[in-house]
């Protein structure tokens, strides 16, 4: 497998990852950004990938206990090994959303987040690189996922996640009934225009009504200028220095 | 009944309604402006109260056929009046949207409307006032509102809706599977604050991805200056010179 060497956070973290298929950009970032773990808690990623959105979060909240589930033997290796590169500790247990592994099926997690894969394999061809297909195109269905989170969390556990912002229906209508006080932060492309992506949270238990929040406009201006340093400053913040993208209270 | 006269759409329409119970605010008139309705068109609401909704979206496009479905008869009987009084044509129809009149189930609509009441009766103590119970608490559930308007669309017809934010999750698990493309336009209290009510909107046989827009901002600046004249430009035109809200295409 061709990989490539990243930096992210500003260069506190480097990973390495595939070259061609799924790689990571700014979701699994702003995704960590949005878990409210404190030092001392638990946290299980669902699909980590080379684990990027995990090791940010290790990176921004010291102390935490780490665990990461991985489909892809090849992909959890990686995960394992940028976890080792950057001298964070990650537990990386290899299997499939579907049919949790023992490893990680007793256990529950005080924060459990997930970048689920985009596109529904139905809506388009299957890519040609299988690494691809899984990281992008949606093996389980959405809900499954959603219902693999739900039983993972500890009593007042909070479950977060960063999709396209064409899944909210899928996502409200699939947080199982465990979870509740859904609340969204949609990511607006630049002012004024319709949500690309959000991050939406749930709570274990939780019985609120569901909020939407203003959230976060991603570029500055009107048009694209062309390369990639034109974040809004709480975006670069995040992006750039590790900082939190905590939800409002 | 005692009744109040108030002035909306800058003083084009006049409307005599409840002085005490359901009172028509902004929500009738953005809910109207949001109608994509074209000269000619049919238009049906549901539950219309004393017919502000209709009433302003027939002062802002003029040639429709308005129908429009009231539960409560002095309020039908407002709302007739209020027709009368604005010179605007309205054919008001007494009933449940919970059994809808043979007057109107026999007929299909370009674009439905409603308003439906905001509070479920079951998380509040009923009014004691009977029109307001009515107006604010929830008789039929959401849902069996969104299907009696999905029921009444021609095909390709629009359904809009406004309500509180919370009910987002409601809304979308309630449309039925004949209306899709479903689109959600926010208000935004304030910049940055989360958003109290929304527009949402679909479409009879729709098949497009659930679209979340930017929506628009109420209020100016970043406290209530105790008077209500402080509305964005955008909501000012739509509140006091009729204009429409469009959805983004």
């Amino acid at each position: 497998m061709e990989t490539t060497e990243d930096a992210f956070l500003g260069g506190r973290l480097t990973v390495e990852q595939p070259a061609r298929g799924y790689r990571a950009g700014i979701d699994p970032i702003v995704m960590a950004a949005a878990v409210p773990a404190r030092p001392g808690e638990s946290v299980l990623e669902l699909g980590c990938g080379a684990g990027v959105a995990s090791l940010a979060l290790g990176a921004r909240v010291p102390g935490l206990a780490q665990a990461a589930l991985e489909l892809l033997p090849e992909m959890a290796a990686l995960a394992r090994a940028n976890a080792a590169r950057n001298a964070l500790a990650l537990e990386v247990v290899e299997g499939d959303v579907a049919a949790m592994p023992g490893a990680l099926k007793a256990r529950r997690f005080d924060h459990v987040m997930l970048n689920p894969p985009w596109f529904a394999r139905t809506a388009s061809v299957p890519a040609a690189d299988a690494g691809r297909e899984t990281g992008l195109g949606e093996g389980a269905p959405l809900a499954t996922w959603l219902a693999a989170a739900a039983k993972r969390l500890a009593p007042r556990g909070t479950l977060t996640l960063i999709h396209r912002a064409e899944r909210l229906p899928d996502i409200l209508s699939g947080l199982p009934a465990s979870v509740g006080s859904p609340e969204v932060l949609p990511l607006w492309p630049r002012a004024g225009r319709a949500a690309r992506l959000i991050v939406a949270r749930a709570r274990a238990g939780g019985r609120a009504a569901f909020r939407l929040h203003a959230g976060e406009v991603l570029h500055e201006g009107a048009a694209h200028p062309g390369d990639r340093e034109h974040f809004t400053g709480r975006l670069r913040a995040v992006l750039r220095e590790g900082a939190a993208l905590d939800f409002p209270a």
